[in-house]
């Protein structure tokens, strides 16, 4: 019979979450003789390693630390940030719109803090590759730290430039553009997309959503789709349940697009709404 | 210089989306000598392979279509049913939360329709593995269409069985369960999953949610999290943007836990809301 | 001891309401000797009068309705309509923050189909007057038609004149605009507005919102809230608690602001979000 | 021809809103002679009578505040609280919910802090009554004050008694229950109301609403709605127009019914959703 168990026990090189009874969450990657200076006191790697996922783990103080192994939304959430990054709430849409998946070519800008870079580069696999663009190399560098803390930064091309001159690429898969003015690189767009390829932007004020709308019909975009996605979370308790009182109200619009020849009768695609 | 191009030119074997002036969508895998009948008249498979991915396609009355590679989300919308399915908005969160990606195994139950399983299928990689459970035989029969069409039925394990009787599999990275009663399989969750594992579960009614809270500290699971994921959609017009007059108000609340050592302070550990 | 109790027995004159089954909704004055033929048969008048709020009515067929006295809601609900109307949802907090009262002079523009003017008229009592401007005889008329239907016509002077002339009236309370350009005539509102008077707008979408808000500081308008308003409906089932299925998604956005004095420091007034 | 303008000038009397630059507000009823001490600096009565409503007026210290009528809407948002009042997008919907208008009697409990209270005051008219019950005596005397600062205390008897007692009244229009465990009353509650008339509750957890629905049918109540308000503000900025970052989630559920004749076909009636 076919073994399914996955790895039962934690070892050097494990990408670990620690999380404290307050919620205080910390993110490694086990490295024997490494240590973890907390608030609560110092954890060893070394006790990290060879135990079971889940294990409650003592500080030299006798705090208590639950050994975890992160989630994608875990990471996205404990990213370092420089910039605003997007929620996976948001990310976890783009991602099945975008139709990322293994293999593919995805171009995006810009970079930012790398959030969106990682879930991308997580979900193509080895066999895929991501482009990212950003004119702010700062920014860029904590990008690439974020990509390397998951061990994904060789599915990661970052590319200090900017896409005003235009992508390198053709052809690609997909490409996502989180930059104040998307619908001045529409040309460029169109350049590196393959033919009827999804092309996806996050704008915050209904003003710029406005403005790319205007100009996908000029550069030969159908299928155009708008939306924003609203997470609430409610109180976990049994019997008192409801929503929590406050929420976050917005964080963007998502746009998505996907180019037509210019031969086609464009006017005509357009997205139906579910 | 490393190629980045993707395939620029649909071949034999390829998954394709057939979109029409009236967004009517058909979704196929290209082989010669095959033939589509539409209400706009016939496509020949022929007519589909070689050309490239946004061309616009003829049928033998006239009639135009494009053709495009479908994303994730154009694939799960057309999914064949038999039952209520997952949304996309729904299916993206879900993917962050239980972390799902290259080489996981990952347990479902009931199958439903196949929407879900998809998706975790799409993203597991060659690697991984989805065990999906389903009583319901003709409904699991379905699911397993829906992955061969994807091309996606080697990287799920169909199982027509109850899972009263509990799992086979031990140390599971993510579980969900998409059935009205999940609180009555806690303790076979617990036993299937890895320590901190990753579960989660879909449901319509506040009154189902609150059964399984309240079942969750009994059996030692933690940072639990509820929520719901709206999906509000604009019309795409950039002089009168709006939102639609109507929208989906409700698919289900989520809901989030992760199983935790007997021994540990369980009460203490609680998902923080962002 | 002071009698609370108030009309106890239908009489001659009042406004009822009848509800059938399947929801149904007729409303009508009661005028002894008349009729109202229903798809499910002839009720008289006779019938209705002088009988308990809340009875159970037959038809000369033997079906039955059930007698009850209008709420305002129910009146709004059943408003014959030529225009779209607003929802109780909006109206009820528009009523709120213009500050709508006993012996208040209100104008508005258009008269659309008097849903809002009967809002209105119900709350500011015999001592208050609405006057009501639109350039459509057509749709004032059916305005003219609701309100009298209601016996509130006393308390409404409707003009059949475009407002681009500005308002006859000065020194008014409130004031609010239901016209696609309400931007064009801020100098009249102004001009009709008691200082720090209230005044409201709804608008279908975010470019005539922008167009609104960009306007209001030209004219010496402060306190300016701008807000969408969202009613979502559970299924009211005690054992399976959920919202409805689908909801209404925008009606449209409600947008309020103050006239101040061009003396004044206008930019600093803000309307902070509660 | 009719004279329309509304009052020009303050006069003793006059309850007034003077809002500073910083949005911090202030509501006071004007008497001559009397000063108000701000924290940037002293304003005298004196300043206030006589002057045009939206002037804006300079303490000893030279800081300026606006000089404005209240609405209802700014009477209940700077209601002085001991407990959680509700929030004016639900009060505007219950009142038209409840069809509250002139020479209603209307009942409530509990009273709480007196928002509803003063609303209901607002609209009923001097031919109409409140009476609102609570068991809470210094909570009822905070509701009276709040009532006498609108000079509305005499159109509401306040009863500082438990309502599983019964209530004093027969045959009123509406009543309003503000309280943790509305289903316990429903018996005392259909006594109360006139037939068919409007009962309104507000209720903060699903759970509690699914026990009020559960008694709904055993004490002949029909028509019932289940709903919840959501109001969304934006940033009312022309150029960059955008929902505000965070917002409200959750006040509570309102719940409507209307009792019928234990005679009637009770099941039959049920409220059609809009």
């Amino acid at each position: 019979m076919q073994r399914l168990d996955s790895q039962l026990i934690t070892q050097e090189g494990d990408l670990v979450l620690l999380v404290s009874p307050t919620n205080k969450k910390i993110i490694t990657r086990l490295r024997s003789g490494e240590q973890i200076h907390t608030h609560r006191g110092v954890v060893y790697h070394d006790q990290l390693i060879g135990v079971s996922w889940g294990s409650e783990i003592a500080t030299h103080t006798g705090s208590t630390y639950i050994l975890l192994k992160p989630s994608l939304n875990d990471l996205l959430l404990e990213t370092r940030r420089s910039t605003q990054i997007m929620y996976p709430k948001d990310i976890g849409y783009v991602l099945l719109k975008l139709g990322i998946g293994e293999g593919q070519i995805v171009v995006e800008a810009g970079s930012g803090s790398g959030a969106l870079t990682m879930a991308f580069a997580w979900y193509i696999g080895d066999s895929g590759k991501i482009i990212s663009y950003d004119v702010n190399e700062n920014v860029q560098n904590l990008a690439r730290k974020n990509l390397s803390r998951l061990g994904l930064e060789d599915r990661v091309i970052f590319k200090n430039r900017d896409i005003a001159n235009g992508f390198d690429e053709t052809n690609v898969d997909a490409l996502f553009l989180d930059v104040p003015n998307p619908q001045d690189y529409l040309h460029q767009v169109h350049q590196a997309l393959k033919g009827g390829g999804n092309f996806g932007a996050i704008l915050p004020t209904t003003n710029q959503v406005s403005r790319l709308l205007n100009e996908f019909y000029r550069f030969h975009f159908g299928f155009v789709e708008v939306c924003e996605i609203l997470i609430r979370y409610y109180k976990p308790v049994a019997e008192r349940l409801r929503p929590t009182d406050r929420m976050v109200a917005h964080t963007g619009y998502l746009i998505f697009a996907r180019p037509i020849k210019p031969s086609s009768s464009i006017g005509q695609y357009k997205e139906s709404l579910p």
